[in-house]
């Protein structure tokens, strides 16, 4: 007998499941019911068709109901909600217009996705105020630019959405101002390296106001965003781009189980508590792989794995989804930030002990023309070295560099295991040794004790007479900005000027990106000294001082690489 | 007591020995002798010299005698050439210009790299025959371009230098001619992957001869190359790139044990037969990791991983060198290729079963501008579907897929591990299923029995009236061309139209690149049909028959991935 299965949200995750249990299985009636007016849309490209870098409306319509209907045998709903689910009969309310029915299943599927947050903020409702997350939120905000062209635009929020329709905003001519309520901007990054990403933004001229949240929109003709420090932003264009929230509103009024963070509960088959509803995509809480906790995790590649295991599990094939790890990357004009896996805040959070390395290397081997210096940010296990986390910062060869850490954490892999990678190497694509082997080299070297480092933020908890701040850079480095109070000696000579360091204190060393440091720092111990590195060296000095943004040199740098 | 260790050679493997070796080492007494006039130039950079797309002459020297000496403590002997070992005393004998003195060691270390092969050719001798190996070769060859501007220009060899070599001659204005005695050009991969990056060549104005040798260099002014065929190739200037050689007089000379390939025999240490004698890079034999044979491997990214290891070992500690997999990449033209582990040849000739697997996807989200196709050819075990080895063939992002399947290799990943990988997705870097996903999916159907696929060169295998030639693409498709003799009914009306193919023959279902083909194959064999898909379908159709290069429809080919 065949099987009837009722899909929810046509989108990435629902679009996927049906499309797979098709192809698994040519006589089950399939059914999607979606509210809005679109199936399988391009969620991620929104940003782009509203500045125009995606010139075609219809590039982001990846599927239509009517060929993917022919091709597939199912039946496709559009604007038509599901409003209820009678889980004693397998059944569900659907309303369509001013048609109200009701529809039976065998399976029922939810992929309600997740929606954009709007916070009770006196003035949320006016005109000129927008989210992004669906086809007809685009068509709205691009008839307004289209039409009005905003002269100012604020974005609330600093995350993916908000940054990217800042860029997007900012090509169309728009001043824009990014209004975050936490301390940072890229919540997925660590401080410092979102701190490179907000460089560029404002070198771009965006402006970031951080630490402050919006109390209120006012204004007559244009709007004003009124800040809860009082200050106040003038706009045309409002983009409210606070995160999302898993839509479990269904789930919910029918006592399916819902997480602590608000997701549908599913197990490791994605099935919820009852064993004919599954679920996937933003609305349910999935496993972080790293910390082992529940996580909402809303993002089309977890979306879209988890469809093919869903109609696996349909089909009566036993298939687990092992968990996500957050995998995401970012444009921001022409630089990439990219994170996988835990950051230092999360892994804090759960009480996991790591360690950090900073490692900065080309984005393909520095005599060739275009190499860029990328900002490569692991976070291992003290035991063992299992790789945790792994941010970057760059432009080019970013995505590559996040993918093969991504990949290793999905593995369990070890900082050991990345110095073996036998990666392609030729001049335009990659150096012989690849910022990854580079940061397992840098991180193995630390756990093997073969360097210790420091990290410039514990600098602080040292006493200021109980350590020599060391810059081994050359002369022409330090002229060009150093650290306040630190001792000049080049790695070159350091040899030959060891009287000049004092025996009983600690020798704090810096260099540009940590590589001379490492030198230097053999150099001093095989001496008899206490000495450390700083992790990153002058370069992270000054991501977390905002003053980023000087061309690395590149030929002094691989002349460094040892 | 401090460790006296001599090194023979001063690129890549020895500069990098030297190195990690006083880093672990502050009192060894470490020397470098180097033949030629320099240290730790930059190899794989020489071709780009030539045409100048690598500008200066310096960037090709990454490191100098002096700033190695000052930074390392190292004495660096140039125009230097150890001749003989004394194993019994531990002594070299060196010539240095008209000096000759012996050196005694501790330990020795051999990094002599690999030699151009230059056959016995009649003529090869004379003037305007070129080998590209080191700074004297390129210093020649830049002079001879610069001077002359070479008008016709030969490159006897299909391999990465000769292509590299053809392209950058091209830049230069140069007719040239790539002259192949296989019946392939770039070895490393299989004929039909071979044959993409052959079809580029020729789009870009450069002849390609293959199954032809050379007799003879004859002529007067200029060149005439003689081929085997009787065919003759004027030119002003030949480039000779068959091959290179490990260099191992020194070592054979001195009774140390040579393997079956030529290369200096070393163990999981890179130990040669010889306790106190170590030896890697391009002169070694090292352990394929996919076929377990000894293989010569003359790369920059492993001859740097063995630099490591061996320091780690005369430094006092353990560490194995686990083996190599001959990882490479090659720029040609706006074209990418690469590959990673065994191919079809390699595996055949080790009598290691396998399965094949194509897939064609686009680079990044096909909505987003900029998406290119890449061919991804995987291959792995009938058996648990262990990954044996992978070709890719495109251009943006092919470098990226390479390294994130060399990872699977060297970490012994199934093809359903590629599967779950949780790789960044944005619009600009790649799509919710990055092509290495797609590239498990299809390999896990196949290896699960969802999909039995053929290949184009097993349709001769069939009686011709045993099966139909079914093509499921759409019209104008079919009207751009097709395969003579195949049906065509497009998959979206395959359901309504099955009465018109035969149950008593197979059905070898082809489209585009085999998406849709495994649409069709789920519709056929659940409705009792016996079918098989084409892997890669219609676009390696045109691979193996030199016709590639027509533009991929990538909206067409989103539109069609589940």
């Amino acid at each position: 007998m065949s099987k009837k299965v009722l899909i929810v949200g046509g989108v990435a995750g629902g679009a996927g499941t049906a499309a797979r249990l098709r192809r698994l299985d040519e006589t089950a009636e399939i059914i999607i019911f979606e509210r809005g007016g679109y199936i399988s849309f391009a969620n991620c490209g929104l940003p782009y068709y509203i500045s125009g870098v995606i010139s075609k409306r219809d590039h982001l319509l990846v599927q239509t109901k009517e060929a993917m209907e022919a091709r597939f045998n199912i039946d496709i709903r559009l604007h038509s909600e599901v409003t209820a689910i009678h889980r004693d009969t397998r059944e569900v309310e659907v309303v369509s217009g001013d048609q109200n029915y009701r529809e039976s299943y065998d399976y029922l599927v939810l992929s309600p996705g997740a929606a954009p947050i709007v916070p009770p903020i006196p003035g949320i409702e006016r005109e000129g105020v927008y989210t992004l997350r669906n086809m007809a939120d685009v068509d709205r905000l691009k008839t307004l630019v289209t039409q009005r062209k905003p002269r100012r635009a604020a974005v609330i929020g600093g995350g993916y959405i908000g940054i990217e329709m800042a860029e997007n905003l900012k090509y169309l001519g728009s001043d824009v101002t990014i209004v975050e309520a936490a301390e940072q901007i890229m919540g997925p990054l660590d401080v410092e390296m979102a701190r490179v990403v907000g460089k560029t933004l404002l070198d771009k001229g965006i402006e970031i106001i951080l630490n402050d949240g919006v109390k209120s929109f006012d204004g007559q003709r244009n709007i004003e965003v009124i800040l809860n420090s009082g200050r106040k932003v003038e706009a045309d264009l409002v983009l409210l781009a606070v995160g999302v929230k898993p839509e479990n509103k269904l789930a919910r009024n029918v006592g399916l189980a819902i997480g602590e963070r608000g997701g549908i509960k599913v197990n490791d088959y994605l099935c919820t508590s009852d064993p004919y509803i599954y679920a996937l995509g933003d609305a349910i809480e999935v496993k972080d792989i790293v910390n082992g906790q529940p996580a909402l995790i809303p993002l089309a590649g977890p979306a879209n794995k988890q469809a093919r295991i869903v109609a696996d599990n349909i089909a009566g094939r036993k298939v687990k989804y092992k968990g996500s790890q957050g995998t995401s990357i970012i444009k921001v004009f022409d630089l990439t930030a990219a994170n996988t896996g835990n950051n230092e805040k999360m892994l804090q959070l759960n009480g996991i002990p790591y360690v950090k390395s900073y490692t900065i290397s080309p984005s393909h081997a520095a005599y060739y023309p275009g190499a860029i210096p990328m900002i490569v940010k692991i976070i291992f296990s003290p035991e063992g070295g299992t790789l945790l986390g792994a941010q970057i910062v760059g432009s080019d060869g970013v995505d590559k560099r996040i993918d093969l850490l991504a990949t290793a954490i999905r593995m369990g892999l070890t900082v050991y295991e990345l110095e073996e990678l036998e990666l392609a190497y030729a001049p335009p694509y990659s150096s012989a040794k690849d910022p990854v082997n580079m940061a397992g080299f840098t991180a193995a070297n630390i756990l093997k004790d073969d360097m210790r480092v420091m990290h410039w933020e514990e600098l602080d908890s040292l006493a200021g007479d109980s350590y020599v701040l060391l810059d081994v850079r050359t002369d022409t480095e330090r002229r060009q900005g150093h650290v306040e109070g630190s001792v000049h000696i080049s790695v070159d000579s350091l040899r030959q000027r060891l009287d000049e360091l004092p025996r009983d204190k600690k020798i704090v060393i810096y260099c540009k990106i940590g590589l001379r440091g490492y030198i230097a720092y053999r150099i001093l111990v095989q001496n008899g000294f206490d000495a450390a590195n700083l992790s990153g060296g002058y370069d992270i000095y000054q991501a977390l001082h905002y003053q980023y943004g000087e061309a690395v040199n590149m030929n002094e740098q691989m002349t460094r690489q040892e």
